[in-house]
């Protein structure tokens, strides 16, 4: 943090705090709106996490989710020029911590969720968004979607097929499953089914909470008994959200022609890229050592921005829509191949890109 | 906010984020002292306003306070290298607040409450205090009380008296009177009566709330229906924290030799400081367009960066009275006189004296 103004002598020490800053604070009783304007509210972030869900380390805490969070606002400054305030949050259950939240919240012009884990992570979204009028955006959830809706646009592009026509398979149910089994139909992706570690997420399972029962719903899964393996079979697309070694490569050679392969899990994807690749088209991972590197990275600065920008009141899914089909189309259609569905991250005009897709959504 | 390390290529994105951070993480949840070292909490303070008490103007709401939060946030990193974050918290009552902060207060190695009305302030840092291992500091109890006890220590050298002998009259029984009598207490003052709008805070009247029921108890009031004109008569000391035009000539004139002066209600002083001259041998204000501007940010910067590089759990009476006789100290011998009690906010030397005194104490 570093102040945006000298202060060298009495004249500057009066002028960045009293009586200086007076006449701000009067503005703003009288005009709330006037806080995007006058202070860093139209353009910060809280980056928000109880440590439950810390990458693939599980639940480590709090305290231990501030590394994370000092990086994730460094990254929402360097790409975004959003400023990210790391907030840790400890508490007797959910709703303790989301009312926490949302009563520290008034400063901010956003939240950013991170790395809570399922299936808190959508009661907190949920509280919180019932609660502020600003957005609520829950990177594992949507930042996740946003990405893999992105990255699917553009291997559907290289393998020639339409959305409505495809069938996917997603493996895992945590928050990035759920959100991102959610806006791949919302994009019209033609049969989604999705698992979890005991099988298809199903309406007649008995074991399933009421997030997982609403996926049952509005998806579209096999049989309850019938494996991952066998749902595979014929499928065009595998989203792996899920853990490592899930899969091989029979499972891959026996989908659909031009299968396309996700396998997202990480550090360790739930097949090795290379053995996905034998039969695959397209192939995608979380690894940078890999081609086509699915990173949130790629949107939440981008949205953020583009939400700051538009004084948004929430995150809407046409929101999140737009900046998939932003990022898809950076990658210029000379371009497009089997090791390039989705941009660099360092491509400058990718944030502004997305940026302005959110804003005009 | 500003990255401290380049993220210019997928290499220092990788170290910056995922999966860089996950030792770090790791290394935290294994031993939580270590945040101290690996991430800002060392060296960070949430700085927190619910806007209640907003400089003079009352109770302007929790975002009306984001300037004046902002505006410490910079001081914090002028003066202390501190790393300040503001956090406007909102909520239905002072627990339900006190609450949300101690919620998110995991990330921070200290809590520095701001413009918080009383007695809400009161109850909101004895909740916090018993709930976090990290000091709380309310700038306007703790900060106030302890640059007027630096002050007034220098004004007693220049007029030649002895705490132990003088007699103090202090009006204003809101944070920062009730917490300047306090430390001025255990400082070693002789006797102090403190007035509130009512008259003097005597264990009489009826109307007083446990806070000022215990001022009550280990001040030194006049009788119940003394007033404030009447207590000054031959009073050495009138530290006033209350409001503007309070006092006269005449009162002035009537305290004993040599009478000192502090009114401090910003930005109308209790007396004009011309008048105030007239017959006392030191007057200081909260106006930076006078001679002995007694002002919090001689305070806070130093107090804070002793308190975090001691690792502090809490703030101690010992270290504020350390502090107010390190500020003291800064004013060389040689330059001390009745229009020099205090230094300069840019006394370079000042902060470093303030953090070791803390440190030591």
């Amino acid at each position: 943090m570093r102040p945006t103004v000298a202060i060298d002598d009495a004249e500057q020490l009066a002028e960045a705090y009293t009586p200086g800053v007076a006449d701000a604070c009067r503005a703003i009783a009288d005009e709330p709106g006037s806080a995007g304007r006058l202070t860093t509210r139209g353009n910060s972030v809280a980056v928000v996490s109880d440590g439950s869900a810390i990458l693939g380390l599980g639940d480590l805490g709090a305290r231990a989710a501030l590394p994370l969070l000092e990086g994730k606002a460094a990254l929402f400054k360097r790409f975004g020029g959003v400023e990210a305030f790391p907030l840790c949050v400890t508490g007797d259950g959910v709703e303790a911590m989301a009312d926490a939240v949302a009563a520290v919240a008034e400063g901010f012009g956003g939240v950013n969720l991170e790395d809570i884990a399922a299936p808190d992570c959508f009661e907190m979204e949920e509280r919180l968004r019932a609660r502020l009028d600003v957005p609520v955006f829950h990177d594992d959830q949507h930042g996740t979607a946003i990405v893999v809706a992105a990255a699917l646009t553009n291997a559907l592009r290289v393998v020639d097929k339409r959305a409505a026509d495809v069938r996917v398979v997603v493996s895992g149910a945590g928050a990035a499953g759920v959100a991102t089994a959610y806006l791949l139909q919302e994009a019209g992706v033609g049969s989604i089914a999705v698992y979890d570690s005991h099988g298809p997420v199903h309406p007649d399972r008995g074991d399933l909470g009421d997030v997982k029962r609403r996926l049952a719903e509005y998806t579209d899964p096999p049989g309850v008994d019938v494996a991952l393996g066998d749902a595979l079979a014929g499928a065009d697309v595998f989203v792996g959200l899920s853990a490592p070694d899930l899969i091989g490569a029979d499972d891959v050679a026996g989908m659909a022609g031009k299968p396309v392969v996700f396998a997202l899990a990480n550090p360790e994807p739930e097949i090795e890229p290379g053995v996905a690749r034998e039969h695959a088209a397209v192939v995608a991972t979380g690894r940078s050592d890999e081609p086509n590197q699915i990173n949130n990275v790629l949107a939440f600065p981008g949205v953020f921005r583009g939400l700051l920008d538009a004084g948004a009141t929430r995150l809407t899914t046409g929101a999140q829509l737009a900046a998939a089909r932003a990022i898809a189309d950076r990658v210029p259609e000379d371009d497009l191949a089997e090791g390039t569905i989705v941009p660099s991250v360092f491509d400058d005009g990718l944030v502004p890109a997305i940026a302005r897709a959110v804003r005009d959504s």
